[in-house]
């Protein structure tokens, strides 16, 4: 296992992390500006923020700074209540990984989607098994389009919390069973983001990241699981605040040959209130003390 | 599948589904007589509400109403920081199996407990592997006491989002995997409570219900998931209205053999602010109507 104590090499941000700073909307270049300053080497960024600040500025912020990505946030949200439904979400997925393309990314993250509606409020219909269907069928459809761009697809299981509305994908052994009847032949294509936030509580992740292998891990995610959480999407912990033990995740993860980025995701209304400096300079002795 | 619709006979009603009245208290024996005055034929009490009333008082009035219980709420907490605590929830758990005994419950529904102090906001640990293991060993030594009592134990596997602070045993799979460890001959002295709440979002629901058989299947539970889920213990919803597909879980239950009542265990800061009878009301019709 490395040891991420003398610096931050492997250290990544999840650019949702600071997105906010002081309670303001922080655009993606200041980010990646904030994070270069501090000899941040890689970054994940959102759709969103690039769409804002353009596609183009930000691939050429990102290699002014000589900036790695460490992934692409994110494809998926496959279902849908009809067939237009369903090809505009693959329309738009084939666009994201054009962008993960045009940055560099070693992958575009998925979180799946699930029941259409719940997300606003009023699920369209109440049976899982044809989200997981549809979700099945989106990223059969949208690997081929991914293979041709060079841009591995990480599917992210999402904490059960999230099956109604963010994705039906809810453990590791689930996405893995998705990914092997993909890409039986484990190309490389089809692999796996996995945050530690979703999975810690799984009796069975041990198992299934030797499962997963090398070629399966294709991204690793960090926060905390904070005791009260008191919001289900924005109150994620700074690493070592809550009760994840992250060096053991990050031990199995590696001895299957992981040796990429340690991507810190936080999503939180405290920590966006703060100055996203502190937050980053936070994360960087957390990254060195207790992941 | 039985048919629900004509009557309410199979329904049960957990009494912390009226345990607040118009936002006030209500006392364990107002509850049994307002579920006699509408037929309902079955309740699952909680300890908590057993002893402000006393426990013969309890046991009287449920006979006078002829009242069946579906299970009696609940023992577990099983992992401490020490000795001393591991043996006083021991003991406790003890005296929780002789109360279901003096209630003739079918079974004691375990809530296991997980990182000891979490549920007050400072776990005194992070090795959720520690607290499985105190967990199977409380079981194991509460059985034999559970067994001469009668009282079959009915773990109930919790949401992953409870892992930290009130359950390490999170799927139903895993409650499974423990009951067959602890009870390899399926005597009926150790099984599961079903939860639908629970369970849901299970990839492997279907599948482990059917491993589960009817000798492991001790009793089940309803009540909804809701888009959005504002607070993460007490706003669930009244069946009908979230996203569960409950009569489909139904089936797969009683397609083992499960011939018990169907339980509601709402716990809602919403419901608990409304009059008892109006949900109590609510209940039966959504009983017929929509489980």
């Amino acid at each position: 296992m490395r040891d991420f104590s003398a610096d931050h090499r492997w250290l990544s941000i999840n650019t949702a992390t600071v997105r906010k700073s002081l309670g303001k909307d922080l655009p993606l270049p200041a980010i990646l500006d904030a994070c270069a300053a501090r000899g941040i080497r890689a970054v994940s960024p959102w759709r969103d923020q690039v769409q804002a600040a353009g596609l183009s500025k930000v691939a050429q912020r990102v290699r002014a700074h000589s900036l790695e990505l460490s992934g692409y946030c994110r494809g998926g949200m496959f279902p849908a209540t009809d067939a237009g439904g369903l090809q505009a979400a693959l329309d738009d997925n084939r666009r994201a990984v054009d962008e993960a393309a045009e940055l560099k990314a070693p992958c575009l993250v998925l979180v799946v989607g699930s029941l259409p509606g719940a997300l606003q409020g009023k699920a369209a219909f109440n049976d899982i098994a044809v989200a997981r269907t549809q979700v099945r069928d989106g990223i059969a459809e949208l690997l081929e389009h991914a293979r041709k761009a060079g841009v591995p697809l990480a599917i992210e299981p999402l904490h059960p919390m999230y099956a109604a509305d963010r994705s039906c994908i809810n453990t590791l052994e689930h996405a893995l069973d998705l990914c092997d009847e993909l890409d039986p032949g484990r190309s490389g294509a089809l692999g796996v983001a996995l945050d530690v936030y979703h999975v810690w509580w799984d009796p069975k992740l041990e198992q299934q990241i030797a499962r997963a292998g090398k070629e399966r891990l294709l991204a690793f995610h960090v926060c905390d699981w904070l005791t009260p959480t008191t919001d289900m999407l924005n109150d994620r912990g700074m690493m070592g605040d809550g009760v994840i033990d992250i060096p053991r995740i990050r031990g199995w993860v590696e001895a299957q040959g992981f040796a990429g980025h340690s991507e810190v995701e936080i999503f939180s209304n405290r920590w966006w209130q703060r100055d996203h400096g502190t937050v980053l300079d936070l994360c960087i002795e957390r990254h060195r003390s207790v992941v």
